[in-house]
């Protein structure tokens, strides 16, 4: 079945495996008119990109995007937006015996279950590669949406047991440490933990937070459709995400429902606002013009080289060390993933939402049909 | 937008308020052939209705269902599954006072800023007893997995601060205790804390499980339709719920990759078996054959009769007591919600995974074509 | 596969078999504020009730609508609205025959095919009695058009061989005579026709031509969803329809380029013009703001009294009269249907067409977003 | 709004403009480990390649597909198929002047009008060459429905006012002439006919018939997702189509009921057979075993060197010789893109079909879930 696509109105599409030509995407329904180039895709990829830390897999991938149609004159034409980066330093020859086994924590296994074979090369289809694709396109998603006012900050909340002191939150400190933590202190200790990882041929999780500012009231659809459950779903399909949260998410479940309950109040110019954002932006599926606020737990990279147990196809339990260039943690380089699924849903749910009211519709088309 | 449809082969519709004509639910695409009756569908909806214990709302309803098309001589049809529960116990003057302001934690204001009015009576489209319509169709979608050997055990986690004791695990006392805890003293705790809600005018939270057995491996898109983030969707559509996470969730974040891979092994009979299941059940968005184990955290009910601060639509801030006949938790009666989108998500993806394989399509198609 | 439902962001589902309890629809994405009643729906189902003149069947069926949900205080709320039309004056025992054998023409053949049975009374879910729902559905998103100045034409243009003088083609004479034709001269010819149909148990076909007047310039996409392509699936999608044409049609097939192509000018006010409509309205799958003109040809109605090979379920080659109460002609009655579906893909791409441009999209949020 | 996507299992998702980079396409949910090559692709596309006779556009482009993932060791991996043909032979200086005004008959003032502007160069997104994409995804297609014993014959049947004789109708033919027509005598006049016109600066326009074999009884639902109903959408949405009809089509809406019905009968081998074809081999919607036949008619190219009136976006009327290397006739060119369009709407809905019985799922799946 075809699951590469994401969105109802603002559609993409990706394709591409880790060792084939490149990686893809097809954007499909952006409005016409909006100013685009490659390098406003570029320094979204920028941030996804390996090779930028000790942290990360010290492969080196540039991640040029080539932007190749629905663009004229510097503009949208509305037609779609292809893209691709292409592949360029991957060494087959490093995955031969990949192929014989299924690496523990991977989709080796379930491919071949569902395919009846698989793409061993570099992870195939299911290469966190496959993430650029969404990354070029969450791009113009965020140019689309910053137009409107609305911005993302994204970054690492914890890593493994270290986590963000709130008290010491710096959102400048996010692009000033290579683990993109708001806290000096949580990433240099966040630092010294991975170090002890590396050097134990294993690796870490962590959780990414997002939150969006200058969202509308009244995006999101109240049943099915709910804004909580698109965003769950667009951060869910990111590989290695294990768990999803709203507002106080799990906390929540614990709390009572007078602490829980955002009091509304009118502010000195009228303005309805709510006393706290346990909810996260969200009431009913619907955006209520507060932040949002959400979380996603990343387990730790399936990668290692230390020895584990698994079984080979020829029906034997043996050990292995996956060899190759491994992130020891893949969270810093995830979240701005994260950031572009949750614009990719905004902007889709933002179209939807414009024919949402009779008057509007009315105002749109009354004087064009007379 | 249309956001009341579920589902991309299996799919459901739903329709209804609280205080209209009923709630109703369309099931499309259901194989046909499938033995069916309403007792079938009754079963399911008996575990959610209301007035069954002193924790939920004294309402009684009796939530009986209709199957108005799609069965002929006992068997679904293939054609659309039409099912109406129709509203009895409303008593819409209760609602009056509530169109004048925005209750706390609830989605008044969000539709009216999407809308520009609301059905105010009982919640309207934002009812929780919109989900019954999900369980009728959920119950259908789980017959249907039942005869493939897939079942499900759903059960409370936890109530506010009370959890399940995994040591005293006991599937047996689910159905024997009014809050559905696999737990009796668990369950004990929990209603002492309820009554002490109750009294405060308050209200509690939970964590609802959910354990699927039989499922077989390869279902689920490997990039944006991962199984996983279907179910995230599909339990995040529910109202109230704040947080989702598969195997360890959240705790993965923590662990290290060494402890956190379930290591893969061959028993006695050739099986392919894996030593631990810290991922769920799902790898790389694909079933691995092992259980399903999926949490929701709900957030307290938002509706209490305890004085809270608000906003009406003259402009005003204000205090409320919302009047009514309240759930104190909602928790034990939802987790029936959380398996049926849970059974219409699996159903629907296997269905579309019969055509992942050529050697299907062939073996399907190859004698007729000729 | 759930193929009941149409339409992306205006979308409904029908529901229902001929002897079921009735004929449903759940109409989803429609605008919030409209104002509609069961009377706004009610005078279109009456244009497709049967019973209505000595061409149709004799049966008396009131079809009277229901709204069941999404109507608050006489405006649609944004939420599902549904419909139903309860059966009333069907005689199941009419129908035990037709079990045994696949009737010419018909579906039964085909859908135990596909389903492995079929409910067989009055055609199940293949009669024509289906098309209920959509007229009920289209009469919602007609009543949304004709608040932008969109308007419906729609007429019999042919029965049998008797088509319609383009020279006496006077709209008033529609409603005026029972074959929907608008000339009387060829109305009287072809009731002539009919009556010489009907003594020889035999039955007509026609031709349905809809005009639709008001559409803005700028409807439809580019590429799979070309507007001419979504009015051909909208209408092709009603039973006995096998021939769909927009325009000259196939007549533009013989002509030459010169002659085809409508010529633009501006008129004395500069308003944009073209000399002749032999495009029907749409250029390049995009309304150009002229009349959208398109036919559909049905085939004459398949159930006869006279006699007809056929085979019954034993193997045998036998021959049949099937018995019960049949329109010897469908398409006056097809011509609401027509028109039902014309309205609902309209409604569609207007909604979807609200977002195609970055400069409304940004009127619409920027103010919002700040 | 999202338009360049079509189906929904096998589903295909088309990019580019006449002037960019190139022509792409993207192909996901095709079953896995079908054996596949470029080479398979390229004699579809070679069918369809501009430049090979005198009544063909005399522009060359040899449109070689490149394949760029989903493919491993020359199987498909059940990942997207993603393939391009670049453009290579576009001169942009002769379309400067097209900037300025509407050309007649083509998309230039329905694109002003939706999106604000357009790429004018070579047609852009409406140009005929966005087809190369359909066209390569159709032969992954076809070659899937091979394999199940489902073939292809498509022609013109006829090209202006020279129709085939179906007396002298001989299939090799089609590949003999440079019109693709089953009819040597046919063909010569057709010839002529052609030459007539493109002295005279003026084009023609023809009609597309197609025959499909081996098509199994069962495919296509029986409401909205007619197998009729998805043809139409399908071969409407090729660019210059204006009429599509199945089976008897027009001619059918002048047909008696009696005569018009295909009668069943058991052969001497006791299978289940129609004395006739009239129905095009869909009833209700369902394929029935025998032939598809259904045609297209397809207005004459618009663009043509005579002299026409039109208006520049200055707000002058003029008249226009529209230059450049035009086809004056587009149909046998068109013949294969038909082809292709029937083929991913048949594999979409045959996909689909595998689970429409309980039976089925339950052989699929009731050995795993134990």
């Amino acid at each position: 079945m075809s699951g590469s696509s994401f969105g109802k109105l603002f559609q993409i599409t990706t394709w591409g495996e880790s060792h084939g030509t490149g990686i893809g995407v097809v954007v499909d329904g952006c409005p016409a008119g909006l100013a685009l180039c490659e390098e406003d895709i570029q320094v979204y990829l920028d941030r996804r990109k390996p090779g930028q830390s000790r942290f990360g897999t010290p492969r080196k991938e540039d991640d040029a995007v080539t932007i190749q149609s629905g663009i004229f004159e510097g503009r949208t034409a509305g037609t779609p937006i292809s893209m691709v980066i292409y592949n360029k330093n991957h060494r087959s020859a490093d995955y031969s015996e990949i192929a014989s086994y299924y690496r523990p924590g991977h989709a080796d296994y379930t491919f071949d279950c569902k395919y009846g074979f698989r793409d061993y090369r570099g992870g195939g289809r299911s290469s966190a590669r496959e993430t650029a694709g969404r990354v070029a396109a969450g791009a113009i998603a965020a140019r689309l949406l910053a137009a409107a006012g609305i911005h993302f900050l994204t970054y690492v909340k914890s890593i493994g047991p270290v986590t963000v002191d709130p008290a010491r939150f710096d959102a400048r400190e996010i692009s000033q440490n290579p683990l993109a933590m708001p806290d000096a202190a949580a990433a240099a200790k966040a630092g010294e933990y991975l170090e002890r990882c590396m050097k134990a041929q294993n690796s870490a999780g962590g959780v990414v937070e997002c939150i969006v500012t200058g969202v509308p009231a009244g995006i999101g659809d109240p049943v099915f459709d709910k804004l909580d459950a698109q965003l769950a779903k667009a951060v869910f399909s990111i590989g290695a995400v294990k768990g999803f949260e709203i507002g106080d998410g799990f906390a929540a479940a614990q709390a009572d429902g007078l602490t829980n309950n955002d009091a509304f109040y009118y502010d000195e110019n009228g303005v309805l606002r709510k006393r706290s954002n346990h909810a996260g932006g969200i009431l009913g599926g619907i955006s209520d013009g507060s932040e949002l606020v959400f979380r996603a737990a990343f387990k730790p990279t399936p990668s290692i080289s230390a020895v584990q147990e698994t079984v080979n196809k020829k029906g034997e339990n043996i050990t292995v060390q996956v060899k190759g260039r491994h992130d020891p943690v893949i969270v810093p380089r995830a979240a701005v993933v994260v950031e572009a699924m949750a614009a990719l849903t905004l902007a889709d749910w933002m179209l939807a939402d414009m024919g949402a009211r009779f008057e509007d519709f009315l105002q749109r088309y009354q004087h064009e049909g007379q």
